[in-house]
């Protein structure tokens, strides 16, 4: 059954390239579209459209779609061509007329927009819960080794004594700058879309603050046209959100890959959690690692790939919208895997402590040396000259200490002021 | 001279492909540099590393040299490789050995990120307030033209009936989003990098509370690694809110341009402001529109090649970093030169006002005949299919009046709400 | 089993996370494995690694398992890794030892490489054919609609005298490029990588111009390391030259649903190909000419997707790789798709005949008008100036006929030499 | 002056907007768009257009134009829009009213289309000449360091024996790839668009085959809407080419980056062409190869870019076409340094020889002991179990020699091969 269905069969083949996996990735949305049915429902009682009688069935035949979709049995078969038909089908067949009624007022825009709206929400919560935990960890990593020292380097090059404290901790405070993209993208997800229809609003008297009250949206999309371009605005809000978090995850896996190839040796893991070689009995790879930067770099290309779609076209509805339903959720799940496989690995992760004893790295201490010469006086720029003379010729001696006092530094990694530059975002 | 020179002469042809056009650019960035370099050195003389007179001496320096700035005759000649050692030559120049005293500290590392944090806060401010200006304007043009209704479309298909009331809040209201995109990278943008040096810190007693408090910034960049890492990241949150904002530039110039077609007719521009056509004399061309399309969705591309150019890179410093600065200052300046090229032709559109007259749009007022049934009674799949039926036999004649209500319809347009919102964000 | 099992368990989360959904997609790759295998055998058994039993052994398998294939009974379970742990497995079952043997002088790496070398190729070359059938329905349907006028648009503004016959020849002509760039892919892939192993060679004295010969490869991909590059870099290949063809898909469909809506109104299709409205019963939506778009955009944008993730990764084999496989294929089938079902649908498409009754196309004709006065004379300039007078002052009657005859103008579309053209590379 | 100059001002504000830096940008055209002028001035002859006198006319003035060009005298001044109206003034001032006769039968629309093609050609020429050199240079640098053993990596773990021989080589053969994309783009440029006017042909009786073979095109864009749509495709397929080629120099620029790192240390350049660090005194970055990574990123996305501008725009020409200019140049300037720098840095290249010295590369040769083990007679899988369990019990005692002979391999590099493989596409 199709909503618009007008009496004539459709071509088979036309059938299969527009509906898609639809199906699929409507399971995602039911739950969201009953509690929209419902909102719906009430209002249109509120309005006179829905009697007592009718509104009572209509909320106890969602109820039990909605328990069906919690079990797992709710299913949508092939002959419905998306959720939205398919829970209009079921409740008409539970509760008769009435149930043909919920569509007045509404369209499958609106519907599609107002289930994303709702799924949004929660998954950007669900990412920033799990964010959170990455994040927790992380500090909890830089405190535990935050007096192992490694090179830090620029170019490359060996530069500078870094430590694993001030490695942990960057990648926990750079996650405070995607927490605060998240948050944008859930406050612009947090806008009621329902009541717009096709995206032009309808002649019924609807009540549409009564839904957004009933639905928990602290906004509504007032304009309809506003309304509607938020399909396809609000998944390249999301992309925009996603693909920071990704590209900081991206860095670190790269990071990871590179500390643990034997020319750095920085870092390991339980072989248990590499893969092997199928011609090289040696080999512990950090597939997990790659992957990890790899699906990363793959949602880091998401906004670029939903705004080639939708560049271009004027106002108003096109079909092509429905196609970046696959990619978002799609990216979203993956969001919510990596997060947790690297966590995984992360609690697992096998700190190397004597890397500074390797005398590849005695130039990092040059900074540390002129410094010193700084501060009993002489001008940087001689002091600058003086070792670049002294490494020249080879008679370059450090002393291998660091002592770095200041905010952010190796030794003040102020990880209790990250903590709460964190929470004030959170 | 070169920061770095080690009294050796580089290659030309290196030179020339490294420094590419680094002094313009920088040109942008030297104002910032100047303050940068005060708030650096009276925490130096905080620290004990420059006396009281060195300090007065640094700063008289400096406020000359910003003058100069200011007054369009600083500039960074050929033999310099960029802002950072044109000033501190000056400087030297100026007050002599305490002018070299100011690199104490600090790298070009630190001193680049401080520019463009301090440059990117300064523009997005005024990205805003121009992006605000459109919004008034398309609140006033919303309210002006409320009653004059034109089409709306879906899949390009004559819909339902919408009018320039809704048209032009739409793309009001769509800009809040925008708003609250460009905050979240004013909140990124505003943690002070400064004391992270080369990425590592450093082992001087710096106090970076102190320059953070001096330049303004409410946050301070802790981690010197994350401080780093904020290059290229925080041109991509840029990237990401300037294609937000552009998205919704571009796809209403799309909407303008098909507006502006004969085959549409709803709106037109002074001829003035069209350009015309080498060989057919009656072309009055909406270049403007056409360019605003073109150079905001080059934008909407901009985290693309942000992302194109630093991914998969480890942590740390690298050259490819410089490359970023150009594309983003260019956005920059031309998401400008596109607010204020919209906000101009607004000014100027003719608004048609029988567009509805065309029998072409008759069909757009069948949900309403639709909603007339309904709201008498009949089921709504009913309605739909008895109105289906008369089109279908050409018996299709609707009343052509539009009576809509509810929030954000074309009867009720919600603008002092939707300013109200608007506000909330600003 | 895996290849590369050592005897301890991986943990249930990374396996999920790492195999992810390789099964399904390597379902495309297994008859060209088996290929592979045979290919390899022979060339084992010619440098002395498989005797003469071992080798009819092991082709009787391997034929067994193509058969299974063939009739779709082959399934790679759940405790498989891949493809080719599963075909290894299966023969070993069937022949025994000489089945183990199979893997001497190769990788996980090359066989892979050596899979999607022969799929593509197989790939391209339908898509080519495809691709020729549209050509053929175009430049048809160019000749049968030669006679039948359009306005041609510039700037989205009524321009110049076009048709039918002009419009569909351009999309078949455009089509010769993409053909070019698919026959630029078609070599690309025509290099045989077998015998690279990991991407460093063996010490096997393997004769790799052997199993060149027997894949009907022209080309070894010698070096074996770029034999190990080509991995990553034969999908962006491809992806170029989908992302070619696309482009050509994605402004044909643009066309097509502009002209399609009723404020172009040039065409139409028959209603059961088109899709209706949940609310507006008046809609007949050109959905299949709108995810054609969108399908052909989100190909367009392929080639970003695979540069994103493999960009900077330093040579070698990275994890990252496996993900591109998914990209690749879910474009190949899409893009055999988009071609048939632009095939069906232009079949069934109705052609308006009396566009240019509508007077909105008059001023089309300018140019012929300016035109007529330079060939009796006048100079262009002066000519331009009179006319533009002439339209400015609501004076313009032209006489609406066109003759046009140099080549590829609407009255000469030259079919027979875009034909010829066509051939020439095809 | 303005082709299309009506007799009223356009707003200065919007002057700056629409031309950009066309001038500048089109001083790249201008040799070109004499050549086309001639061309089409013959063809007008030939027709009737021009008289005798009058083609001699404007071909001596359009050949004093060329000596300006050539001499660097040539300027478009601000009050020309583009490179076109500039000479046809210029032409005109010379001699008089035959000059304003060469625009009849022509548009600006397909001046630029001749002027980019020809110009493209050219270019494409240029840059596959100097990706030869560097082929070249590769090759030589193979032959020359060809016993150097280094490393092999996969997941950046240590795998392999690889050489200096095998590494150069496999870029070599990898750029035959791009040479192959290059082709294709150049075989697209190589059709003549002129004729097709604003993209509609006209109704003047011309010549188009005549000035293909005057321009020295090998085919004809025979349709005129084909040939006007090769405006922004053309840009593009020039794109797809330098996006390849620039993907292959990137992976090199990040391998030579890598490999420069102390960490690695195979390789290193004089230190006149490194560059030093601000505050540290010991570092000789590598920032040409830092460049060279960034700077063939950029290139890399510049095909995202042009269809992000290009997409969903119907066919006809708009005026964002225009944005497509600078990239596209940009980006050829940019790829003819990229390879001359490229070159430039490997004719000094530094090869360390001792590398493989280092006991952390031993396990390199477990592939190597366990294919002697099959050779004599163990199966793969058993020899793979025994050597696994050596190596994790700390058994694992190599012989350090590696012995490949098969094509391609470390002791067969078959660089005659390549390098007729390269001379055949070149």
């Amino acid at each position: 059954m199709k909503l618009w269905d007008k009496g004539y069969s459709i071509n088979n083949l036309i059938e299969t390239y527009t509906v898609g996996n639809d199906r699929v990735l409507d399971m995602k949305l039911a739950k969201y579209d009953v509690l929209g049915n419902i909102a719906h429902a009430k209002m249109l009682h509120k309005i006179g459209i829905l009697t007592e009688k009718e509104l009572q069935d209509v909320e106890k035949g969602l109820q039990e779609i909605q328990t069906q979709i919690e079990e797992g049995t709710f299913i949508i078969e092939d002959n419905f061509e998306d959720v939205h038909s398919k829970i209009e089908f079921e409740l008409t067949q539970k509760i008769g007329e009435a149930g043909k009624k919920i569509h007045t007022a509404r369209s499958r825009n609106d519907q599609v927009l107002v289930d994303l709206h709702l799924y949004i929400k929660d998954e950007l919560k669900e990412i920033k819960e799990l964010t959170k935990n990455l994040f927790d960890l992380l500090l909890k990593l830089s405190e535990k080794h935050k007096d192992i020292l490694i090179p830090g380097y620029t170019h490359l090059q060996v530069a500078m004594p870094s430590s694993f404290g001030l490695w942990f901790g960057a990648y926990a405070e750079s996650m405070i700058d995607d927490i605060i993209f998240l948050n944008a993208a859930s406050k612009i997800a947090d806008q009621n879309p329902l009541g717009s229809a096709a995206g032009y609003g309808s002649s019924f008297p609807i009540d549409r603050q009564m839904t957004t009250d009933l639905l928990g949206f602290s906004k509504m999309h007032y304009n309809v046209i506003a309304a509607q371009m938020s399909r396809g605005k609000l998944e390249k809000t999301v992309a925009f959100a996603l693909a920071s978090l990704a590209g900081t995850l991206s860095k670190f896996a790269m990071d990871v890959c590179l500390y643990n190839s034997q020319n750095f040796g920085f870092l390991s893991f339980p072989k248990e959690l590499t893969t092997g070689s199928s011609i090289m009995p040696h080999k512990q790879n950090p597939d997990v690692f790659e992957l990890l930067r790899g699906k990363s770099n793959k949602i880091q290309n998401l906004p670029a790939e939903l705004i080639m779609i939708t560049n271009n076209l004027p106002s108003g509805y096109h079909r092509d919208f429905q196609l970046l339903k696959e990619s978002t959720i799609e990216a979203i799940e993956t969001t919510k895997e990596n997060l947790i496989v690297c966590h995984f690995m992360l609690e697992n992760i096998i700190i190397h402590e004597n890397t500074m004893d390797n005398s590849l790295y005695d130039y990092v201490y040059s900074v540390e040396e002129l410094n010193k010469l700084v501060l009993n006086g002489m001008s940087f720029r001689e002091a600058y000259q003086k070792l670049g003379k002294q490494i020249l010729e080879g008679n370059f001696n450090p002393e291998k200490t660091v002592k770095h006092t200041h905010e952010g530094s190796i030794g003040n990694l102020c990880l209790k002021e990250i903590k709460a530059k964190f929470d004030e975002v959170f």
